[in-house]
């Protein structure tokens, strides 16, 4: 892509009003732009990079069985009823029509699916199933002032499964721990993200987070170095040791829940008769999981990880583009080299603005934070300058040289 | 895909509320779900066709020159009181948070662009820009009762231009209407839908629809059959002719909106400031184009177009699955045919339910509607029993030819 056809632009100082490093970060890349608190619009490169999380998050829920659909937003009343958290849950956005009926924004989808799958789900012969969406949710959240860490409206994958029996969900939801170690490897987060025991509601004992540990984080969390697995400190009162090793000696640790897993057990197929007929021809119970993961969430998690004062510096798999090439000066050769990028596949952005010095250029690169940095000028001649964004090191190299090496 | 993992199962009966030929069919054939009156979940075979009429779309916009972004649901009340729509707009979901905040749902979007592009525009360099989005919206609509042609919650794709003066506007306003005519083509509904002269608003003399010529249409429009343009009866009063050749012979047809574009011009420029200092230095109103086409409205426009009464018939491009192959009683070829066209790319679903009978297995193909439908069973031997959804004609040809076909 041509820099001078982007629209955004970057900006020196970020926005008074924003104290997460994320969201500096991104404002100033030009990756997101703040409507209000806890509410930002994607801009071009920040929905780049969130379509590659997404598409992580969706190719790992398919190899897990899921089959992706979409739920609404708006939920008629009658459905947060059934479950009792109309009033319970205190951050449910609610609404009336012009009519006076009432309805909520959806802030999960447990009272969407559960009747959906009521209409599909007839005998054991229907069961194991899994279902997700990637899809936006609403929750009125007073304390939004941590970027894309903590939002008022905010993207989710959320898949639930159906089970005919407990030990079929106990191992799909094992299996689920892999899958997402999976993605948050693949997002680069993989080494600072851990598994974390905690609360499982009124009818689990535990459930599990994803906890990647960074200063910006809101939760608490105790970790086991040895076995690499965290207890939320909301539970630390009852479970004081690590539940792998029995480990006295956990090191506290800030972090923000980047996923969770959760046993719903019958839950919601209780308040929606959501049953099967079993062998026996006896009807049962299905029991159920849920798995959620915030993609949005995640690119924040990332940038809190991955930055130092310069800028972002996204790891490679959801990077905008894999290299920033850098036109210097009045040179024939730069355009040259962007074509061959382009027709090698390789995704490039091609710095050809004529109004910005090379420090400008540096500078903004640093900020947008791509893996690669390649300049060519009059002085680099027939070579191009590379350089890693996470490495000080300058190597002159050759255009196929360039090539192979992205 | 295998059916019989699929979750969703074809319904022999429409529910009993929906009288909209779309909606039956959709929710017959398990693409869609109804939550309540103009509010539909996606179901896997539905969300496939609306990630590809999304794609022809989105396409479509790139070739344009337009940059995608992504723009929230919740606005806060300042934006739309800015432009005076908070009063104005009857159909504007409004909310308050617990802290008492007013709020409204996005029902489109010029209120949070046009502030947006403010802080980037600066300069007649800065244009002309091309910035679009495929995102929900959400309108109080009392009449949703036409499936997918009218829904309360609906995706959109909205394009905003942005000219440094009229004539440019109007240029890419007119290049516009090519690139609306062919993602109507490529989504099966090219031959049925017409340009159609609409109401301008108060600040332009027309605006223009692209309207699919159906019986389940809510609008009212003349068609000129010479020069297959239409006009719209709202403006039918003061435009009696063809507004091209002069012909006072238009004929009334029922229709649905598929797309409009709209000439803004400044009126939402002037009520956020948005300006750009032009090549004399002076400041300069910015001129506004917008351009809206709803993809699941047009997934329902196409069934609407293509359907017989035993169901849908998919327009190749948009189709969920390219061939339905039905594997009939046991048979050791099917499972083998099917990897085959797997290996080719083919995108097939593949009846391999044994719990379903020959007759069965048809009624649901049509249902369902899949542009080819093969059979394969122990009569069909070495050969594949081939057929078009849209025709009658059966041939027995082999895997090769089968291949070469799709």
């Amino acid at each position: 892509m041509f820099q001078s056809q982007l629209f955004t632009k970057t900006q020196k100082e970020a926005p008074k009003d924003e104290e997460a490093i994320n969201a500096k970060l991104l404002i100033r890349g030009g990756f997101v732009d703040k409507l209000m608190a806890g509410v930002y619009t994607f801009l071009p490169l920040g929905l780049i990079v969130l379509k590659k999380i997404e598409n992580i998050i969706r190719d790992e829920m398919i190899k897990a069985g899921g089959q992706e659909i979409l739920m609404p937003t708006l939920h008629p009343k009658r459905i947060w009823e059934s479950t009792g958290r109309w009033e319970m849950m205190d951050d449910l956005y609610k609404l009336k029509d012009k009519s006076g009926k009432d309805f909520a924004l959806g802030s999960t989808h447990e009272e969407v699916i559960t009747p959906l799958m009521k209409k599909f789900i007839i005998s054991y012969n229907d069961l194991p199933k899994y279902v997700f969406q990637i899809q936006n949710k609403f929750r009125d959240e007073p304390r939004a002032k941590s970027g894309l860490l903590r939002t008022r409206e905010f993207i989710m994958k959320d898949l639930y499964s159906f089970h005919s029996n407990e030990k079929d969900m106990e191992d799909y939801y094992d299996e689920m721990k892999v899958h997402y170690k999976n993605i948050f490897d693949a997002c680069g987060i993989g080494r600072e993200t851990f598994i974390t025991f905690a609360s499982g509601g009124s009818f689990s004992k535990y459930s599990h987070e994803f906890q990647t540990i960074t200063e910006a984080g809101e939760d608490k969390i105790f970790l086991c170095e040895k076995c690499k697995i965290a207890v939320n400190s909301e539970i630390i009162d009852n479970q004081n040791s690590c539940p792998e090793c029995g480990n006295k000696d956990l090191i506290e640790k800030k972090a923000i829940e980047v996923g969770n897993i959760f046993k719903l057990k019958t839950k919601f197929s209780d308040s929606f008769e959501l049953k099967f007929t079993d062998k026996d021809g006896l009807d049962k119970d299905i029991i159920m999981g849920c798995y959620g993961i915030g993609p949005a969430r995640v690119m924040g998690a990332i940038i809190e990880v991955h930055h130092d004062e310069n800028g972002i510096i996204w790891p490679k798999n959801i990077a905008p583009f894999q290299v920033h090439l850098l036109s210097l000066g009045k040179n024939k050769k730069s355009e040259k080299v962007y074509n061959s990028l382009k027709k090698q596949g390789i995704e490039v952005l091609y710095d050809d603005r004529d109004d910005s010095s090379a420090g400008e250029k540096f500078t903004e690169a640093d900020l947008i934070g791509i893996p690669y940095r390649a300049v060519i000028s009059e002085k680099t001649g027939d070579k191009i300058e590379i350089k890693k964004r996470c490495q000080k090191d300058i190597k002159l190299i050759n255009e196929k040289e360039l090539i192979k090496m992205l």
